[in-house]
Parts: C-alpha cells; sequence; structure tokens
C-alpha cells in the first residue's frame, strides 16, 4: 500500500466469483460485503445480516451492513444505485475513510465505473485509484505462496495427476474399430463422454472444473482455447491436447496440466513437434534461475522454436500457427494469475521464493490438422529449489492394447 | 437500449465469471472479449487469437483484437492498462463507436473504474453509461426466458430433486446412536460427509454447486446463509436448512430450492413455524397472479408473519430474528437475478409470462437454536399459468426407521 501510496484498500464483493475478495477473507463463503484496510489500521470487514456467521469465523472485526441500512436508505432514496453511494458515503465516513484509495474485486464493469465515479464525488478528499488486475496490489501479494498455499496446490496436483492417470486407462480400456475407440454397444466414443469420466473422476479426488477441460483432437488441438467437440470422435493417430486445471472444492485452489497423447500412433510430424516442446520445455527447466526476469524464458522459448522453423509471437505478433501464446502463468485461487511469463514491454518482477507457475510451450498448425502442448506446474521454494509439480510422464502415444482387427486398416 | 437512450451496449469478458457475457454469447466458453452490439447494427464479438473456434460458433460476425494488437501496442506504450485503453481508442474509432454506450460485463472493480474513466477522455464524444446490476439492460432482457431456457432450467429441477430424493434416502440409510447419525464403522455422521455426498450425487445428475450447499443444523440454520459446519454432527429432532441451488454443467442454468427437515422428530416450536412457513408459502402461491408488482408478495409474506407475532423487515429492516430476508429472486444463468422480489420503494416491475423466480419464506430464531426456510421455483408461462417446477414434499419429519435402542434416550 505504501509503496502504491494508498490511504486504504477496500474489496467488494456483489455475488460474482471474486478471487481477490476469498483471498483477503481466507475462502470465506460470503456473497455481499466488503473489505477494508486503512493503513496502519486493522482490517474491518462489512457483511450482509445473512452472512454474520461467515463473516465472524474470519476474525477479523466485523460490522454488520444494516449499521447504515440500505433499506432505511431506500426510503428516502428510491434508486438502487444512488442509495448504494449514500449508503458508502456514510461508511466512508464513519470510518474515516480519504486521500487515495485503492479498489478491488469482481462488479459488473459499467457498474463499478459509475458507482465509483459518483462515490468519488460526494465523499470528501477522496481520490479512487484503479489497477490493472495483471499489475495490482493483489495480484503482487498472492504471487508468492506461504506454506498452506502450497499444500492445497500440492492437493490439487495430486487428484489432477491421478485423473489424468484415470483418463488414459479409460480410453485404453476402450476397443478399436476402424481407427476409433469404441464402447462395449459398439457406438463409437466421443469427447463428451469422456469429459463427462474426467469430471466424475475430478469429483472423486474432491476437485471441481469450473470451465471446461480441455480435450481436443485433431485440428481442434492445433487452437489453443479450442476445448474439443463434444460429438467429436476419438480416434487413433491424431494429437489429443488435453489441458486440465480444476479447483480443489475445499480450499479454491487450482492446479493446471496439459499433456498431448496420439492413440496407438502418431504421424511422424506430430512426433517431431511433440519431440521439440518437449525438449523446449527440458531447456526451459534447465534455465530457470532464482532472480531472474519473467519475460526471460519467453524469450528463450521463442528463440527455440524459431531456431527449429516455427514463427512465433515474436517474429509476428499476429501469428496464429507455430508458438503462439505465453510461456506460463501463476496459479493459485485463479487459474491465470501473476507471475505471468511473457516477454513485453510492461513485464516487470523476477522470480522468487513462493512463486507457483506453469511453463507451457506449445506448437499449432490446425490447417495441417494438429497441435501440441505440454503443461508442467514449477514452486520455486525458499532454499531457491525449483519443484516440479508435475510428475507425470510426457509419452506422446498412449498404445491401444485392445485392437480390433479393422483397426489394422487391412 | 431505445428506452435507456443508449447507441451502444459493450460487454466486456477478462476470465471472470460473466454471466451476462455468457448470455449474449449464448454460452461460448471464451475468457476474454467483447461483445458490441451498435443501435441497427448487427452485433460484433471481438476475441482472442486462441478462442476464434468458440467465437465462431456464436454465429456472429467476429474480429479477432489482433487487429489491434496489444503487443503492438506494448511496443509503444509500454504499461498495460494504457495499451488496453490504446487498444479500444482504436477499436472504437474504426467500429465508429461514440454517444452513449453502455458497459456491462464482470471486471475487477477498480480496473473498471479507471479504464473506462481513461477511454472516456480519449474517445471524443464517448459518455460512458453504467447501471446498478440489479436494474441493468440485461437484468431485463434475462427476467423474461425463452422455451429453450426453460428447458434448461427444467432439467436442473430434476436433477435437483433427484439429488435431495437421494440425500434423504441417505440419511435415512444410517444408523441412530444417542441420538446421533452413525456410519456403519460407528463414527459419526458429519455434515462435511453430507456435503461430500451431496456434491457426487449431483455430479451424477450433470449438475455441479459453483457454491457451497446449504445444509445448516439447529442455531447454524437459524442464520440465512450459514451453509453448515462441515465438523458437525447430524442429530435428531434438530431444524436442518437444506438450500441447493446448483448449475447444469451443460446449459450453465441454475435451479435451486430449499427444504427444511428434522430426522426422527421435531420440537413443537419447530414444528409451528414449519407449519407457518409451508401455510405462508401457500397463501403467496393462492395469490400469485399475471400483472402484479414484485413488491405486492413481499408485503403479503411479512404481513402473515406479523399476523403471527414475528418480527419483518418491515416491522424492523435490521431484524436479525424472524423473517429477515426478501421474498425471492429469478433464476438462470446466475442463482440470482431479476425479477427481484423485495418491497422496496426501488422495485419496479410486475409478474409477466416467461419470467421464474424463486419463493421462499423462511423463519429464524437462532438463539433458541433453530430456523427453517421452504423454496419453491414458480415459472409463469405464456398463457398466464404458474407452474410449480418443485414438486417435492414439504413434510418436516424424516422419520428413521434404522434406530438404535439408545436414541430412545431410554
Amino acid at each position: 500500500m505504501a509503496e502504491r501510496g494508498l490511504d486504504a484498500v477496500v474489496v467488494i464483493a456483489d455475488e460474482l466469483e471474486n478471487p481477490i475478495f476469498r483471498y483477503v477473507t481466507k475462502g470465506a463463503k460470503m456473497l455481499w460485503g466488503a473489505y477494508i484496510k486503512q493503513r496502519a489500521a486493522a482490517p474491518v470487514l462489512l457483511h450482509h445480516a445473512l452472512e454474520r456467521d461467515e463473516a465472524m469465523r474470519t476474525g477479523y472485526e466485523t460490522i454488520c451492513l444494516d449499521r447504515w441500512n440500505i433499506l432505511e436508505i431506500l426510503k428516502q432514496i428510491p434508486d438502487r444505485m444512488e442509495a448504494t453511494v449514500e449508503q458508502y458515503r456514510r461508511i466512508f465516513s464513519e470510518l474515516g475513510i480519504r486521500g487515495r484509495v485503492g479498489f478491488y474485486g469482481s462488479a459488473d464493469s459499467g457498474y463499478a465505473f459509475t458507482f465509483l465515479n459518483r462515490l468519488q464525488a460526494v465523499v470528501p478528499g477522496l481520490e479512487i485509484v484503479g489497477e490493472h488486475p495483471d499489475t495490482g496490489l493483489f495480484t503482487a501479494a498472492r504471487m508468492t505462496k506461504e506454506p498452506d498455499e502450497i499444500e492445497h496446490i500440492r492437493r490439487a496436483a495430486r487428484g489432477t495427476i491421478e485423473t489424468v492417470t484415470e483418463t488414459v486407462a479409460f480410453l485404453r480400456g476402450h476397443a478399436v474399430r476402424d481407427s476409433h475407440l469404441v464402447k462395449p454397444d459398439g457406438e463409437p466414443l466421443t469427447i463428451g463422454e469422456v469429459k463427462r469420466f474426467i469430471r466424475q473422476t475430478l469429483l472423486k479426488h474432491g476437485l471441481v472444473e469450473p470451465d471446461v477441460t480441455i480435450f481436443s483432437i485433431g485440428r481442434d488441438a492445433g487452437v489453443g482455447h479450442n476445448s474439443g467437440e463434444d460429438t467429436a470422435h476419438v480416434e487413433l493417430g491424431k494429437s489429443i491436447v488435453y489441458d486440465i486445471f480444476p479447483r480443489d472444492v475445499t480450499s479454491g485452489y487450482y492446479f493446471d496440466m496439459t499433456r498431448t497423447f496420439c492413440l496407438g500412433w502418431a504421424p511422424p510430424e506430430v512426433e517431431q513437434a511433440h519431440r521439440e516442446v518437449s525438449d523446449c520445455l527440458d531447456a526451459i527447466l534447465a534455465a530457470l534461475k532464482p532472480g531472474t526476469w519473467f519475460g526471460e524464458y519467453q524469450r528463450l522459448a521463442c528463440e527455440f522454436f524459431e531456431a527449429r522453423g516455427h514463427p512465433t509471437l515474436q517474429t509476428d505478433p499476429s501469428t496464429q500457427v507455430g508458438y503462439n501464446h505465453s510461456l506460463g502463468h501463476g496459479i493459485g485461487l485463479e487459474v491465470h494469475e501473476g507471475p505471468y511469463l511473457r516477454n513485453t514491454p510492461d513485464t516487470k518482477g523476477v522470480l522468487e521464493p513462493g512463486m507457483v507457475f506453469t511453463l507451457e510451450p506449445g506448437l499449432y498448425y490446425p490447417e495441417r490438422g494438429f497441435g501440441v502442448r505440454l503443461e508442467d506446474v514449477i514452486y520455486l521454494d525458499e532454499n531457491g529449489t525449483f519443484h516440479n509439480l508435475t510428475p507425470y510422464p510426457r509419452d506422446l502415444i498412449i498404445p491401444m492394447t485392445n485392437h480390433s482387427w479393422s483397426s489394422l486398416d487391412l
């Protein structure tokens, strides 16, 4: 706060998923409220009457919002926006909040714009400060993890790796007909059914997927965030990008890993791309050093791929083939958070103890029918040692033992 | 848009859960982008290169954000906030967006404030308009559902009711010792274990719980949003508020229902409160009429409880006991959306065909160790007929057949 010249920080909550509010309240299950921290003062947590128990569990000083009762205010000001402005004017006045105040927490964008402009207009001496989420105060604070956070991520890692292991066994348990996986009833296995298996397996391990797991095949695997067509069949000899990033139900912490598979056999160009991506990942892992600028590793990855003839964001910022995304990102209460491993001019910061981040080089050629990505999660500990939290093999080919003859294309 | 005097509407997306963006893109799995609709023009969907397939699936005209490449802009303006402002300045200039522009979609609040103020400053003739989420353009649009949305909600209803049915069977399948439910190993069943069963059962029915299901017992059931202590035991003769509001994985639509149970037997005051809440729900159901102001039913509910000696928000806007919340809310892509059944001076609107909303009267006395809530979902169809989408009995007592002798307190 001092570094940013802030006199106070306010984190608001209004139903929407809110990683910053979850962070400051240590995971309290609250839909509404505000966390307020003034410089050189203990935080205060404002809460709705229905959520007083949850608020109290945080251990903070709590104040029920009924102290500035919105129903009473609405009787004077029958407009929800203006009544809320008046409620916060009273809160700021009573708590003595003024000066440069940083606002954080999820909200509707237009509402935040109007509400905060109105609030700034009615609170004497208030200057509201907003930051870009990639570089904000809480992004910086959350970038280095405490030991309990590492434990949460490790727990999510175990369940995720177990789910990938079980997914592979599930795929191998299917028979093959005409190069397609088929179910016992002879019908082709679809990606929608694989995803259903993944969801159920995650849950068994205490994990949920708030967003959809990427399980995309062939051409679709060549478009980074194509999550795969539910109706598509699972075919042999095509690249499958399996990018899984579930959240631990209990702690709210994420894991994130990617493997690329070919069932039965792999086309030579997929094999080569897979080898290059794997070698790139090894090169990055070997180069990791505490204190290094985040952007350094994206530069390395780009140069690695450029030397092998692939377009990258460095050679063409708009390329849709080759290596066309950043190298990685932090994980924690969000699946994407700091540090962002990009080599853009605005990228600031170096690898520090406590950071947990992905490394996910990839190569994408949708028009040639494939894409490859490999993603591990790395943790830099207090002693400057890097730990790979993704002890899962990178093998491209999943052998299918359960072939029927027709799969050999005789 | 015309009613609000808007020349254009922009819905932005930046990773956060974003019901409005999901609504306008018909459920596209996109992390980033913007939906732009100018008056008397077809919508345009701006998207990230990695998400071009998902964007195209919406059927809208799509433009890749690389047309105004952020990496190129960052080379000139090495600050993410200012570079994004410049990117949108170029977008607005090229697409000819000016005048009164309504902004919507989830974002960090401080970021939205600063970004939109900066954008307004650099785009000639731009006036940015924000609305309170409870009364905004998309809240109004989403308040009445299309037939396919009703189908999504009905599907979620079936899975939810099935889950409640299975939860009751799960509870009844346990033995009783000293008035506590015990597992086969003789250890007491905990609420954490019940919640785990609920999560797994929901998933079996294609549903997830993004927030935590409320399963709270005794005193905790007396605080509206207390979701129950994971370590608490499941005891006979105490009120259990079971409020379940999962989301259909495929469609993204919610259901929401509440029942209050007592295992084995119920204390007389809980029985009485349950009867009053049930009678109140019946009174509201009987009073439903198309074209009636939303607030009318909250007024009715308050008067019903006041006549029986309970405090309400009408008699004391800060009461923490009695009936201390609003009567209900719409459901759809959010668990809480319009219409809001409150009788506040800002509440506008009447019951219209296509609306789907909850009715959830309750009585809360935490200091006396109980709370009761009953919640059904109602759909008003095109012909003016109300349908209760919650065909599940309201019975308070779940008979426990599997008693051990000690449970009779001999």
